[in-house]
């Protein structure tokens, strides 16, 4: 393409680097911020490079932080035997947004998968069985993804994890609250079938 | 939503405001950038604050610019009295990638719409009209969109035009160059017979 300005170019080129976005995508990013108050582009820019440059994780479990440990480690509102192990920030988002849980979070920053070359020791593992073996945990929730990545990680801990005589719990699978029999594939609907509850009329 | 960190909540806001970003493509974005390098994220940020405040645009015809008058206004390879009226800077990419053209452009910075209340005052056709009085303008091609807004603008301006004696052509509407017939929408297809061309053989 030929930029009719080289800060367009860069801008371009930097903003297709978000995954997903093309370079017409870029392209339109950059005509909104061209009309947008040099403050408010001013503040975009700054809040990605502080994002960055002034992010903490939490000490303990692995979440992203202000400070050395989360707000969820410091509460003591929140049940802290009690760990959910899940892969990242937008699995404690999503589950903080139920407001049905009490405990505490793991955050593993990824699966296992060998596909794309991650390991256990890329992930953040060896401090959740250091947490396990000081902290008079009760229970492990795994809330990982459906997919082969998450059961491997899920059969992976559960190994490790053995030993500790810690209960081990996954999140239940099934059809959504409100989902249609007839449009849920056949796995799901087969293991919902399986893992049956009794009824409690 | 409940953040876990007030620089991701920070960043997540900022970077919604882009049009057809949400909170959770924003979260996507945090995540991605959080597994960045610092000096690349810096980048990105730095790009998109020089891109607001550094930008210049062509004294001319109100293309960007990194100079007061952009390259195609002082290129002399371009000829000089045969003016491409277009929306925005996405159609000067579009065209200059075509690279049929050898004219010069000017960019309106968007078209007359009386409902999103635009008219021409907020548009660069002061400009235009000053540049066919003093420059012995040939031709006005208007490259604008086939909408009501962009029909709108071409009636306009050709009223405005009218007394300085310049040729006004718009670009041809029709079949794209490998569409199929029967997929083409019947208000292209009628007006592409209407407009039929003699056949060169």
């Amino acid at each position: 393409m030929n930029y009719p300005s080289i800060l367009v170019e860069e801008a371009v080129n930097e903003l297709s680097k978000f995954p997903g976005v093309g370079k017409k995508s870029a392209m339109r990013m950059v005509l909104h911020l061209l009309k947008q108050q040099e403050t408010d582009v001013t503040k975009l820019g700054e809040a990605i490079i502080k994002l960055r440059t002034q992010i903490k994780y939490c000490q303990r479990c692995g979440n992203v932080s202000d400070t050395d440990f989360c707000n969820i480690c410091n509460s003591i509102k929140r049940n802290q035997h009690l760990i959910c192990v899940v892969e990242d920030l937008r699995d404690v988002i999503a589950i903080e947004n139920t407001g049905q849980f009490t405990g505490t979070y793991h955050v593993l920053g990824g699966l296992i998968s060998p596909v794309n070359g991650i390991g256990p020791s890329d992930l953040n593992i060896e401090n959740l069985i250091k947490r396990i073996a000081d902290e008079n945990t009760t229970e492990v929730i795994m809330a990982l993804s459906a997919t082969t990545e998450g059961d491997t990680t899920v059969f992976y801990l559960s190994r490790k994890l053995k030993d500790f005589g810690v209960q081990i719990s996954t999140i239940s699978r099934g059809i959504s609250i409100g989902g249609e029999l007839e449009y849920a594939d056949e796995i799901t609907l087969g293991r919902s079938i399986a893992l049956r509850i009794p009824y409690q009329g």
